[in-house]
């Protein structure tokens, strides 16, 4: 009986995929402050030109540096678990498989593109790069991925995380970053939320206007920033994950899944996953794709399709997504990976095309799900990767009612052993449901006013 | 490049080794209160006589049960690395390798032996397991290892750790198991502890007393005493560990290595990479076999052979180990895994013998090796095993001064997420060097009164 897949380092992918070759409809341009698109140039500020034309290209395949693959390989390829023993549990005629994205050193499937984009920085001469991190997965990934390639790294983390959180703190430190509580006094964007709001607790969208001022403000001209998710050449480093996952399931004779899920907060762990399967669903196989998302914080099933920024304060281009308004605030569910108010415009479009049907799950049956995982499976999943794991065992239910033997296959995107805490509420029974009422979006999505429209496309081409 | 050694689940080992064939001077008996050597069957209330025949066994190769194969296969066969960055800091012209425990759900090498001893137990009709735990490590593998085979788990977790380490009872918790600080009120030794010593911060010897009085008086007759360490069996179980390894330095056409190195408190994990090198050293091979200790906790380099007691209590029967006293308080240094008073028996007969060597490194030493093998290789250590890494560097620059191509393996017995304090210690500068004066070992071996010697056989047979 085996148990999981391995491919060796020689088996390992040597290309990322890029969807937009392959979208059905044309990825609609981000906007600069006038509504007009902006160019590559007026980004070299904030990133490196190189990962700038990995972002706007629609070339299909794209080599991965044998640097970054010398380093993916610490852990990579990452097993492929078939889960008999969840399956055991519920009785169903199901396989279901996952992707485990845990055993890379940080924990989650983070450093995929974390490694890729400093060694993207540190080729075009840059010696530090700036971020913000929520929940603290993505500061730990870049300064893990900067500690290894010798590149000095800045993380501005939100305030609440940082109190609340001191060993994801540790973490980066122990890795050679700074790591400092966001808002700080470091930055023009900082000290102005600081001085209205002395209190505050800090937002992502607050972090990473203070992490890309910090960068862009540089004088030596050798800073630039990095974003963990949303944005296209994210999405394309995290193809290894599903680009393995298919050559895993074909060695043991699986050429076809039935249903693909991954749990989407800024996008970049579903599309990483689920993009290579798109593609074979372009091509006409038939699969059901499902992102997943907490009911707290439904941007892809509430959301509408807008042009929005990235960011509260405004600082990031408009980009064409579904968003619940760049001043929304969502609720402290614990998959803080989640509490994001945009979706990456890559897997916007799939939504918009129909490639891919997003599923909001609400944080108690999440919750019920990671624990039935961690008794029968044994790894203790992230709050965020929950939200998988809960909608695999819908689809494995469904398909006891059916009587199907589908095949399932979801992403283990990170473990759990750095957010305990949102267990012992969980066993206090002090986690609550929550589902967002429309009233609750940020005003901007409420009103819909001042924001340019993207075209709404459905080819249905596939 | 290939940075790290796979198996397949095919090529796992299907046998554990058990050194007691092939020691060149048989082990000498526990022995009872009575100073006369125990039976089995005395055993019999505390542990399944599955295991305690497996205790007492001296056949070489014992098979290791399919569905605790099953089991392990969810992480194992572990991965060897090359420590190809480490060796490029270094300059060493000596090749590193290490064999990563660290992947294993509870994120070392503990459930090797957690698995098959609740496997023996079921198989023996036992219900419910009780166990002690000190840093956590040993108490969160017991639980997963119950978990995954539907037997209660209670875990008495020392005091002071309980209250400054809550993730882990979170852990152990999430897992299904109940976690109590000791010294409690629900023993007789709890009791009476707490009597004498209200404010007590508990201990790894009173913690014992407590599981094993937990055990043997519950009246349903279906509960067992289980030990993370130490004993026979433990090792045995834990000896994969060594098997893969040679395996895949095989793999990699490596067939000796010079250097063999592991961190030891109660002595299975080095125990386990090191016997079946030890093997190959009884019969023949010229291997430089270290376990290492810290400087704080000595058992090994300034403990005398002796028979005492593993618990403060003195519960347990006398064992035949290196020791500093049952009732010896080691310094709160932050490897807590390696504050042990005692060391395994066997590990214990191979010192005696000359097979292993023995070395104490100093705390701040540690954190230093460990720092910088997480900005170079990537994994953040724990404390016990930086103790492994800062042997290995050690080893490595000897190898440098004397310009030998050196092989050298390492035991990375566990992460260190959970046990980050320590390194926040160490960046502030607040960790301190220490050396145990011999003033301060415990009474009983200060005086070697009232205890029995076993005989020192060196028999040089090898």
């Amino acid at each position: 009986m085996q148990t999981k897949v391995y491919l060796t380092e020689d088996e390992m992918p040597r290309q990322w995929y890029n969807i937009a070759a392959d979208l059905p409809s044309p990825m609609q341009p981000p906007l600069g402050p006038d509504g007009k698109p902006i160019t590559p140039d007026m980004l070299a500020p904030v990133f490196p030109m190189n990962i700038i034309e990995q972002e706007v290209s629609t070339q299909r395949w794209i080599d991965i540096p044998e640097e970054v693959l010398g380093i993916l390989c610490k852990w990579r390829p990452s097993p492929l678990h078939r889960a008999y023993a969840l399956e055991k549990a519920l009785g169903t005629p199901a396989r279901i498989y996952y992707k485990n994205e845990s055993v890379s050193p940080p924990g989650s499937h983070k450093p995929n593109t974390a490694v890729p984009q400093a060694w993207y920085n540190k080729q075009f001469g840059i010696k530090k790069i700036t971020t913000e991190t929520g929940a603290g997965q993505w500061g730990s990934a870049l300064a893990f991925a900067c500690s290894l390639l010798g590149l000095e790294c800045k993380v501005f983390m939100v305030r609440i995380s940082f109190d609340q959180k001191p060993f994801r703190k540790l973490m980066m430190e122990t890795w050679g970053a700074t790591c400092i509580a966001s808002p700080s006094t470091e930055t023009n964007a900082g000290r102005q939320i600081l001085a209205s709001h002395p209190d505050t607790p800090g937002s992502l969208g607050i972090a990473i206007s203070e992490a890309i001022e910090a960068a862009v403000t540089d004088k030596t001209g050798s800073t630039r920033y990095s974003l963990g998710s949303v944005l296209n050449h994210v999405m394309l480093h995290q193809t290894i994950i599903g680009l393995e996952s298919k050559k895993q399931l074909e060695k043991i004779g699986i050429k076809q899944v039935d249903v693909v899920i991954g749990c989407a907060g800024g996008g970049s762990n579903f599309a990483g996953l689920a993009f290579p399967f798109v593609n074979d669903k372009i091509h006409g196989a038939s699969i059901d794709i499902i992102p997943v998302e907490p009911t707290s914080c439904p941007t892809m099933t509430k959301g509408p399709f807008v042009y929005d920024h990235g960011d509260t304060a405004k600082m990031t281009p408009l980009l064409p997504m579904h968003s619940l308004g760049h001043d929304f605030i969502p609720p402290p569910i614990h998959a803080g990976g989640l509490r994001y108010h945009g979706m990456a415009p890559l897997v916007s479009q799939t939504i918009i095309e129909g490639l891919v049907t997003p599923r909001a799950i609400d944080q108690v049956e999440c919750y019920d799900a990671a624990v039935l995982f961690a008794r029968t499976e044994g790894i203790i999943p992230a709050p965020e990767t929950s939200h998988a794991i809960a909608a695999a065992i819908q689809e494995a239910r469904k398909a006891k009612e059916e009587a199907k033997e589908k095949v399932i296959l979801f992403g283990f995107s990170g473990h759990g052993l750095m957010d305990l805490s949102g267990y012992d509420r969980f066993f206090q029974g002090k986690l609550v449901s929550y589902s967002l009422p429309e009233s609750e979006m940020g005003s901007a999505i409420r009103e819909l006013n001042g924001l340019p429209r993207p075209k709404v496309v459905r080819t249905g081409k596939w």
